[in-house]
């Protein structure tokens, strides 16, 4: 059920019902040339209504905006810092908890992001301690990636635009897919960017971190639907889910 | 346009050429029986799109949330405060302003937001002083929704789910209108709001300000179109428009 | 009672007694040829002394810096951001109300602090929310000065230094005004002025809004009076008179 | 020169010839039963005007509220934080120097402000290289003081409401003082009063930290004249004065 | 070379000719029963003079405040929020800049401090662009020690007390190892840990998360040369080192 | 005894029988050609084991960085704003408190700190009312230097790597003290230096203010020996110690 299109008559009760609140955010910022800037704003999209069915929760309004430090130099690139993120979070969980709800479940499309998604946390957990606060993030991908895909990552932990993101898209949103254009872009990335600031751009032109081309749907089914699994089970161990 | 359904090899040559970047804002807010929780949002992005198609302009995706101090104990209300409001329009406005963009046009589709926009405004003029900043909330709409009314206002400069706005939803979003449902109500609002801090649950229960009832699309129509070339005129006016 | 000229010996007693803290609040800001610099804060200051008495109130001392973003330029203006406006006024609250005063009204006399004495207002209804918080700004002028003004006014907001403000000044402190320098100066504010941040400079050379010539002790008193009453009335809805 | 009744085409001019403000800034703070909450301020009034007559300098309205965290709960007693205090104050320097000023000098009558005087000037040395900020707390009093007294002091730095400020008084403002009220307190401050918070209502009552009754007018006109030079002196030194 | 041991005449020189500021940073933090407080200090400490010896470098005292909120209920742990930590990491950079350092090489001891460096190198990114920032946290160290450990780790990016944080010990400080009270400690860590904020003493009593009785020097002396090696590289790859 | 060293397991047994911490603070500081540019710390680190010793308290690691704007454009100087440290000293003693210290002592060995230090205790008093928090900076040594000084300081308040400073080097730490590079150099301090901001390069070469090369130590031991007992006496007498 998509929040913003409920009444304030009709919406208490299904507050009460749910007690589960559903943000999806993600980022505009440049993916390529076979997907489009606001890719992470439509996977958080998508995987939130999914969510939002197995455990009968309310999907907020997408937060569109995110942190894109690494990639804010490319065209359409827009940046929000940390701190600004983390006060706009903030509010909203303190806002959702004032309402009845139980769990702020926030799905996140952007890696970028979750450094502010975790702070956000932790100040909820301060000023709103009943409120069960989540930070989602595909949650399980590293071990089913691994699993699935034919090429090796460009890195450890970050993942753009490549075999593995334009699967989740040719999925979840394969309306927003150019696969003839996907490139099988494998950036060397050198070592040092876990321990230094580095724009993107020295290191890629097309901000594509990996071979696209080989996405396929059932990659991006693969992983989605156990980082959906995951999710479930998280906020069933949590005893949200009646 | 749609920005976010771009791509980013694309999008440079369009930034390039409109130099008018549109963010259409709104809120998350009660807004009586017949109309959703996200009717500011609605109203600001489709006339958005409007003006886009004028001016050329490429539009943002909203941002969904804004304060609403006034309503925020209303069933389905998100509050953002003012402080973490600024922040985030202040990244977005530097953000584009760093794309290229020459015309940062802020949307605006609830009347609470306008003290955050203006102080984001002043603050890019600060920071970015050759990017023009514009915060719209239907400029013009006084005289003409006073021309148009049949009833008079509850108040001189608030209106809320009323005859005004629900006439604005049935011209740009029918769909979501739920007439039958409207109230005529007209809550005796004490002169006093404008001079101390009061929740609108002190004097309405439905969060309507006036009779919804006899709203028309003709009436939405009038006032929207108005709106509409004012907001044209001054981005001409300050030659954004070739 | 003008509340620094007492002792904290004698005080107590006196705050227990009236419970009302009145703080006028003005601005240094260009006036015109015929106005001085400190106009709002001389106007604020009368103004509060006239409630004082009808409302056995305690006049606390004048806070006389304000926000004057849009004649900043003008020589002799002085300039306090919102943020900063905001934090003082909140301390002086919370203060006022560790002292036993039940209501804090701030009575002000230029337009441009409004917006900062608003949001200290909510502030402090979040940390004092048994404390009463006004921010008083001519109560009722917009409809009293329609009726008596002889020329119409530049902007449907804004008045400054013109037939009104001036006509405040020779009704509550004519010692301060010089008439034969008063400019009819009625300038052409472009209708943009209320979509973006636009310096006052740009459309006048005097700071004067209208024609401060046909201003008249008369119509100063009849709006002041009107104010005053309104005040008074307000401030005895909320049983803060006995 | 009292900067807030000049009118805006004058100033200027003002400005230009003697590039000097000065800014008093005091208290509302327990004085004892003899003298009134706003002690401070008058006194840095008074001693700001002579200060002006001697340099040509241009004097702004009276900051009549600051920190007095250590009298706070003594009735009357108004609390700036020192945040709130710095914040304000380094806005009034940034104005200054768009204004044209080459010195902002703080004529501070309360000791308790002198931290934040310092922390603001310190900013705006780096935001406003080319002002000069001065921070003057009757300099030379200590010396002077030392000099005069006929009792000891209670504290080495501390002083307030007792020989020597009420001598300031008599001197600079003799109709505030009711001598007859003078109390000879001297409290006995505890050592660990400089290393630790300490509130002081736990070792006085009156908030008087001396004998008050053998104040006089000569005691104050001695040290208020020496602390005169010392400002004068110094502003020359700068070669703020022709 | 210490820097705080150099006297201020001789310092100069040295800061010419090495230009790479080293900053040891850990925490002070429940590290089980057989590793004290300090843990994470003084394997900062001791990996930076490694540092230093091959790059040249001079060692800063250590910062030994960091941010544990997973440990910070445990006896003796002591937190420092982001916000602090990043505040006071961006002046230190700033002044190093100031003082002629090129490179400012944060050597961290403790895995939760690695947010809050980030964040500052992006500051001080911006704040002075010609200054290297470093935030290194053993570069290498999972691939290493995925190499050589004997049970596999609780957590993929944890690691705490454990054996492979106690083979460092054992290495770099044996003399504050107590091996005969390191427990065989292996949590289960619920999957949950990465999507909300979980304290850590909701799955264990010793906060070790793995056995340290397997711990020995030559673990701990293959991945922190590794780390040393990493380390050395990346700065000559800078061109710091001649 | 060093808080760093214990263990988690012993450590809560420690802190309840003690109840007291005791932080060190210092500063990285110009000292002049024979002290080392981390004297504050050093000073700090070992006054604080002399006060452990008599009061049972524990040590907690030295902050070697302190507030060093007068010395900052000096070799080797390292500042931090007053804003960065009292946030972080607020959280050190929140979490002190937490962990179940009564009294939070700061033993500070550079005057600049001594403004945040009372400010961030200031700050715990409103947030942890039940913690004692002192900022002892050598309490008693202003009448004890006077006694002791064979030439007169350079300034009332200030003294800086002088007769006095080195004499507590040459007490408390000897083996970093380079008697034959002590200069004599006793600048002569314009008196506006307490009414103005006044970089300390513009009077002195060596930021030595007084004749350092008559320090002995029997002058730091006269001084030292009395702080300790003033401190010892503050904290018996708050009965923190049994």
């Amino acid at each position: 059920m998509e929040f913003q299109y409920e009444n304030s008559f009709g919406v208490k009760g299904k507050i009460d019902q749910s007690k589960i609140a559903i943000l999806p955010i993600g980022a505009v910022e440049a993916h390529g040339p076979h997907l489009p800037l606001g890719t992470d704003n439509i996977l958080a999209e998508r995987l939130s209504k999914k969510i939002a069915k197995r455990v009968n929760g309310l999907v907020l309004p997408t937060l569109p905006y995110g942190q894109v430090w690494s990639l804010r130099n490319f065209p359409g690139s827009i940046h929000i810092s940390n701190r600004s993120l983390i006060a706009f979070l903030v509010d909203i969980g303190e806002s959702l908890y004032k309402q009845g709800f139980k769990t702020f479940a926030m799905v996140n499309g952007h890696l970028g992001n979750q450094t502010a998604l975790k702070e956000a946390a932790r100040e909820l957990y301060e000023s709103c301690p009943e409120l069960h606060v989540f930070y989602f993030f595909y949650p399980g991908m590293n071990k089913a990636a691994a699993e699935i895909r034919d090429k090796n990552a460009s890195h450890t932990t970050y993942f753009h635009a490549d075999e593995i993101e334009t699967s989740y898209m040719i999925y979840l949103a394969p309306e927003f897919v150019e696969m003839e254009k996907a490139p099988a872009d494998i950036p060397d990335i050198p070592a040092y960017v876990d321990a230094t600031p580095v724009p993107w751009e020295d290191f890629t032109g097309t901000a594509v971190l990996g071979d696209a081309s080989i996405a396929t749907r059932d990659k991006g089914k693969y992983i989605i639907d156990i980082a959906l699994e995951n999710i479930v089970n998280i906020l069933e161990s949590f005893g949200e889910i009646e």
